[in-house]
């Protein structure tokens, strides 16, 4: 089994720390890093130009932080294991995600999920803290552990609020994870949040996106970024997905417009769990940028997300919870309080080519979330396979998109 | 019979022009002014400061105009009348309005009416021309007349664009007027809009408001203001009702608390058109503001104005269309296309005032559309009785809610 | 110092069990009931019907368990306290609320407030499970102990799913409470949970209410209903309110129309937390009804509840959490999962009588919930002094709006 | 120029009107009829099963009627022309649309746009007539018109409700039409009702659609349908578009996942219209479904045609007026207003077949829209350019994804 984790004796708690900080486990991560394989490698063809990164961290301040939990294996003990879940954080400004707000705009393409906080996002306009992305059933630990982690670092926020209401959402990861043992504790979403880092984001099967199954594969964490020409304002959009989409359905995956998951035989997951026409899964999608929305805007850029996702061939099936967020980084000063604020603002006729980034940059990362991902066993030897690379390739090749590529010749 | 404009021979244009321009009708006009009584002046309390005029035309560059159709008597012959019906303009800053768009946003308590062009307007966070308000089946005359009249007006908008989606609303008056006669015309329109203008604005049964019914009394166009202390940003927060609104319920109708309705007697309108239970109306309301909103702010600030129809005694019927756009004269370069915009913004945390503002000024606007009415007969005779005065005074005091008065001692 | 619980010298879970089962402090509910006082008691006019216990319960099958937690005195010690808090829980349909799913709609008036699940009630129109209700800061642990309190109970739902999305909604009770001292615990949600139960609803600081404050009173829980003439059905409508509104406003406070809190001096809370101009708090309120209504009536219904704020007085500042959901007990068989499901519908047509309800209920039971509520004295020996009783009737009577009573003569 | 009405010497009106009533043109319609040609007789692959007809049609009761209006050449003499214009009526019940109203849900991907009449669908959830579409400019006329239409066919509808609410949509077709020359009159409207039919539906310029562009080639009307297995219910989803998206930009276009527009080269319109980045048009899209779906079901229907969009490669660019409604055949009395109504309802978890039907058959029609229109020259000369059925067959080839068919081989 190809399954990195099965050999640890306890719980490994799997950081994510490329960019700075003391790796928790070190040489994991590095056999992770050699590995480090995403869609473009592959010959996968993309449209559009993206950042250095080709991440979300391409928009300068936003941090990434993951927790990985991995332990046992075998039949489902309820409180025991087998475990495969974890949480990831994004943090729009870093450590001043906390006093200085992000403009920001949510939408829903199917609402069987959870983003706690939206509320207030929808009134308020901004974003008051990290986004979080775990499994289903542990919203509700990661959501006050974020609020005690905020206490501890420091008074009230720059609105002199003493009350928070973050925002927390979730895929479900039931398949492959005890997730009614309720594993994920408060010291792991710290975790998450002290060792969120700029750099590049690890992929796949890592943070919230462990247990995650996506179009019959194995799913998880992925990223894409698009960078704007200069005359278009120069401007950065950068996606996170947490994807568990269309899970059990290798039919309606399409990956450069191609159909390739039915000409990639395989057995699929959720066997016994779902009938043969529903679908499950659920994806969550974070875009950060640099241009300077007001928070009517950032709720456009968060509806185009669906576009993507029909790229990818989804229907966003009643059992989806597909739910997606969008920030500015821009106008720092945009939450103070006390006086009338001066904010800046791309007009609506200028947004098209922010539209078009998100679009693409939706569709990479749900192919790189794929791309990144290794088979994983997980509870009572369920086996969900990751996408074949070289199949990927082939059937690509079949249909004349494939592009030449430096290491696969 | 009270009624001002049975005795004219054809059809009567009442222009509305206190501040300049020709009058079509300098002699009724001034008629209507001598009578001019608003709710403040017949000593109902209400909360907070008004601004000079206590009108919507307080907030500075806002106009109102109207054009009045009145015109038969007796029984209903479709296509001939009785006419009682009209249309009100409100230009956020005059003819500026045409380029400068005005920030906005909307929100309904209960849809059962039109407000067209809020599609657009939710999308783009701009009230790009006009807000025209008219009767239930002169939608579709107003909507092209004022394309037909912007075009008329000039080129291509700041946007660029060579196309037009008006907001125009409506509310129903078919009781009185000959509705399916389609007696409203595009150079009625044009006349609105030509002669809108600041200054004082007249209510009742006036413009769009011509035959609206309220709470079992004549309503019709009412409006009022707030002008917040210098502390709060001395921003002004001006209302326009075209109020049709509970149109066949003394019983809900509650000024200064009070539900005087139950105590006024005499005959309900819409008598054989609707059960005993339901309710019919609906009400129109703009908000105007000089505060520095962003569209989603201005959302939120027309939301608000439901918890002014509460005050009121409402309860959004089934057959209610109360639907409620607000907008911002501040930012007046915000719609530019070509650059990113410098935009100011109050806080979120210093809305309170501007919420308590737009309240207020939304219970006095439909109390002075109802003080400013006056008995109206209409197709097939129906009458529709005004809020007497005497007895809203005599009620009031009973509940010791009556204020002294100069004119009423 | 009336403050009831001040002198237990433990944690006192005081479980609200008027019809059945064990209490756990049967004395100190005991003390309760001898004063259960209700705005009606006090000769407070209100318009319309009310069930036989002017309750949610009013509605069959409804069930409404409390967890109260109130402990120690003094000086806040974060993590240790003062402790005045707790969780109220709301099921539609008793225990079968976990399998049949109810129709339901939400609305907001101003969101700076939490609902988890919404999301999905929205998409799917279904109220999955219970509603519970506590302070802002335990909303996490509350909904992850819901799902194991369902994951308990036996197996997936009625449509087949393993996982949940829990119902859970929070005002702020930091001024009273410890609330960063999460002294909420999983075991505290299973009791309000076990203990729910039909008939009586306790009121004012109880539950979710323990620590609540409303327009400068002490708030909390409150409940009312109306039952529908049989010509319009013979429905019952009744409210559930966890009222924190406007916590610190006096001023705003209308009761029966009239602005009774300006004639009752005395201490406002939130000193020194709040600018002179800003409010804090929040309402979340439930409404319940066997009327067979379909999702997108239920959230019409949802909307109404603004009005019953307005005729409070309300204007939902910046601060406050307005989040109302409504659900109806009809249609037992509505989310069957396997076949085309037979519902009914009352029209709209015949929904204003629900409408009025609606309204009234909601000013009726924020009312309830001031007048059911006690003084208290929580953190930092912040006292919050409840509505007196003998004030109220006193201003009302001198605007003639009080009502004879049996018991105030 | 292979326009086909450019020689008519004077207004040409013509209708269509393939299954029943007298053809206004019928050598016209018969010359159509020889070239009818749809995307799947050149091979193009699709999912799914259509219906018979493969049109909305096939939703029983479904009429469709179209008002084509094409006139002059050469210079825009706004007034004058040249005229390519029109209007399309979808009936949900051919005549019994005006007083059995269908249950109907809205949806919008970006607002540029209008679609009257939506504010009322969303409250009640029912479609109370006739859907609408034609240009921009000319909604008002058609809005207005169809209560006169409705008027004249007899007397208040069964919600006894006096006043109608027409949906009417639009797109812009200024760069073919004098749009400002407000051609299309109140008899045109009514042509398009009174013609309204079953079976096969005309496609490309006509009605409309008839002076619409879409990725960069002739747009117009299309229409596709979906028939789900037995075991999935059976139902028929049926889908038309008036298409005028992505009016600029060959780039975008996507044909079973190929960017077949990059590789057909050509001039694309809108010169000296649009800057180069941005792009124009619009799409309506009407759902129809035999299956018993609720309101809040419908919407989530409509929402599902983004991810058809998303398909074709859109971006819903700032100036695209992307607005969708869904609407339910069954459930025929679900309007009575008098008693509670039963009605059936589809369980959200068999709904998966209905998504994927709204997007496969969303995004046939608009590749039906584009293989059925013809090059059209309209104002100024410009000339549009119609997707050429042979060079996109050629791209298809090339990339293995063209279907053998009986007339092309």
């Amino acid at each position: 089994m190809p399954q990195r984790a099965t050999t640890l004796p306890a719980l490994v708690l799997l950081a994510v720390a490329f960019a700075g900080g003391a790796l928790d486990c070190p040489s994991a991560s590095a056999a992770e890093s050699a590995a480090f394989v995403r869609a473009r490698d592959l010959g996968v063809p993309f449209d559009g130009t993206p950042g250095p990164l080709n991440a979300i961290t391409d928009v300068a301040g936003v941090l990434v932080g993951h927790t990985t939990l991995i332990e046992g294996n075998g039949k489902l003990v309820v409180g025991k294991g087998p475990i495969r879940t974890g949480v990831t954080a994004v943090l729009p400004r870093g450590m001043a995600s906390l006093q200085q707000f992000a403009f920001a705009g949510w939408s829903t393409e199917n609402g069987n999920g959870e983003m706690t906080g939206i509320t207030w996002v929808e009134e308020s306009g901004f974003l008051e803290g990290p986004v979080m992305i775990t499994n289903t059933h542990s919203v509700g630990v990661v959501r006050d552990a974020v609020i005690a982690w905020r206490v501890a670092h420091g008074p009230a926020d720059a609105t002199d609020s003493w009350w928070s209401l973050p925002v927390v959402a979730e895929t479900w990861d039931g398949w492959l994870n005890d997730i009614n043992g309720f594993h994920l504790k408060r010291e792991h979403v710290f975790h998450a949040l002290d060792t969120a880092h700029s750099g590049p984001v690890e992929e796949g099967s890592v943070g919230g996106g462990t247990g995650m199954i996506c179009f019959g594969f194995k799913g998880g964490i992925g990223t894409a970024s698009r960078k704007l020409a200069d005359q278009y304002g120069g401007y950065t959009v950068g996606v996170l997905v947490q994807c568990n989409y269309s899970g059990n359905s290798r039919q309606n995956l399409r990956i450069a417009g191609i159909a390739v998951g039915r000409e990639i035989p395989g057995k699929e997951p959720y066997t016994g769990l779902v009938s043969d026409f529903a679908e499950v899964g659920s994806i969550i999608v974070v875009v950060a940028t640099d241009a300077p929305l007001l928070p009517h805007q950032l709720k456009r850029i968060a509806r185009r997300v669906t576009l993507g996702l029909g790229r990818c061939g989804g229907i966003s099936a009643n059992d989806s919870g597909d739910i997606f967020i969008a920030f500015s980084t821009a106008n720092p000063m945009a939450s103070q309080v006390d006086r009338v604020v001066d904010v800046k603002m791309v007009p609506n006729d200028m947004m098209d080519p922010l539209f078009t980034a998100t679009v693409e940059a939706t569709e990479e990362a749900i192919v790189n979330a794929m791309v990144g991902a290794k088979d994983m066993t997980g509870r009572d030897d369920h086996l969900v396979q990751a996408l074949p690379h070289d199949r990927l390739r082939a059937v690509l090749a079949k249909y004349h998109r494939l592009l030449p590529t430096p290491t696969h010749q």
